[in-house]
């Protein structure tokens, strides 16, 4: 069924992942894709920017369809084959209100996460200050209090929007993933990487799982210091 | 039917803004507001707390039900409602997809544009660089230029997303309104001012038009040297 798709994808990278996770979820297995390098620059090559004039990845095609923005993608994959592979997001209107408003502070945790982690690669070398990556670092541990909070309050072995894997985990953790790898201490956020020990393991997410990452188990001790 | 909606508001909020143009769409007026002023930072206060942790604008309450992020709100309230009022979400998988798409990119114009005409409120005084502002001003260029892309190739009188008015045009239309109102240069976004004029009027903007903007109708020129 998933042959008419094409995924132009880079390792690592939260938005591709989770795209990637939403397929497999969706039993969407045997498309095509092709991996590109962000250092080779390939995702500014022509054949994506024939598709995405953002020249980003992920870049994706489902038969003449394109369909880009990570999150856009996922929705639209829940939608045309909802009733194929896992629910992603519930009919039941409280737990679909609590999927979306995860989902969307997902994009806080990233930018936050992004603005630490890979601040030495966003801000250009003479623009970089102490006192800025330092308000990155606090407003990062403001952002991770949230989530620790929201796991609390749900109890163990819950996902991120109830008892079942939705669209907020499909979009949120390829994020949070990023926190052990970067060696952020886990008293930073001991609840978050409770649900990252329960969740690595799903089928969906082992069978995405970035190459690079298995090559390399443990990353740069960026987030060491938080 | 809206009267067990309560919405916590600030003027001009694009985020907030969006919400209220989604709930005249979806013909849920009536609904119990109240504006708070980011000024007095009413926003932080215990009543917002109490249902955002967050402490943010909009924060949003049907029935027992909280969903605070506008992009949430807006996709519950089209899920919930989905044969009352505008259909913002087309069925049609190839017309979705493009909705979803730029619904999505809508958070690209929106951090660019904030990033050049909320530089000072957004970046602490003593970090302010000429150098940042100058690189995020070609940053904005560059999207208007995708947006204007994305408009010629639709054709005149089209909406964001196609034919009809849509999530897209919902989530959107609060961001490109900034750019008139900060006096922009017109020929760095013809398309987007011409789309800008044909739903300015459209009866569900012009009851959730900010009120501090009727009675100013011409902000600032923060975006006269864009």
């Amino acid at each position: 069924m998933a042959q008419n798709m094409l995924l132009y994808w880079g390792t690592g990278s939260p938005p591709c992942w989770r795209l990637m996770i939403a397929l497999e979820e969706k039993q969407l297995q045997g498309y095509k894709h092709k991996l590109l390098s962000f250092d080779k620059k390939e995702h500014q090559s022509p054949e994506v920017k024939a598709l995405n004039p953002r020249a980003q990845l992920p870049t994706f095609k489902h038969g003449e369809i394109v369909v880009n923005e990570s999150f856009a993608a996922c929705l639209y994959l829940e939608s045309v084959f909802k009733s194929q592979g896992t629910r992603l997001i519930p009919d039941n209107p409280a737990e679909m209100a609590l999927v979306y408003q995860r989902m969307f502070e997902t994009e806080n945790l990233q930018q936050k996460m992004y603005e630490v982690a890979f601040y030495d690669w966003l801000v250009p070398e003479g623009e970089r200050l102490e006192s800025a990556l330092k308000r990155n670092k606090e407003k990062l541990i403001e952002e991770l209090k949230l989530w620790e909070g929201y796991l609390e309050k749900m109890g163990k072995g819950s996902y991120l929007a109830g008892k079942n894997f939705s669209m907020a985990d499909v979009v949120c953790f390829p994020v949070i993933a990023y926190f052990p790898r970067l060696q952020c201490p886990k008293e930073r956020c001991p609840r978050l990487m409770e649900y990252y020990e329960m969740v690595k393991d799903r089928p969906s997410i082992k069978a995405s799982w970035p190459p690079e990452w298995l090559e390399k188990p443990v990353g740069e001790d960026i987030l060491k210091s938080l």
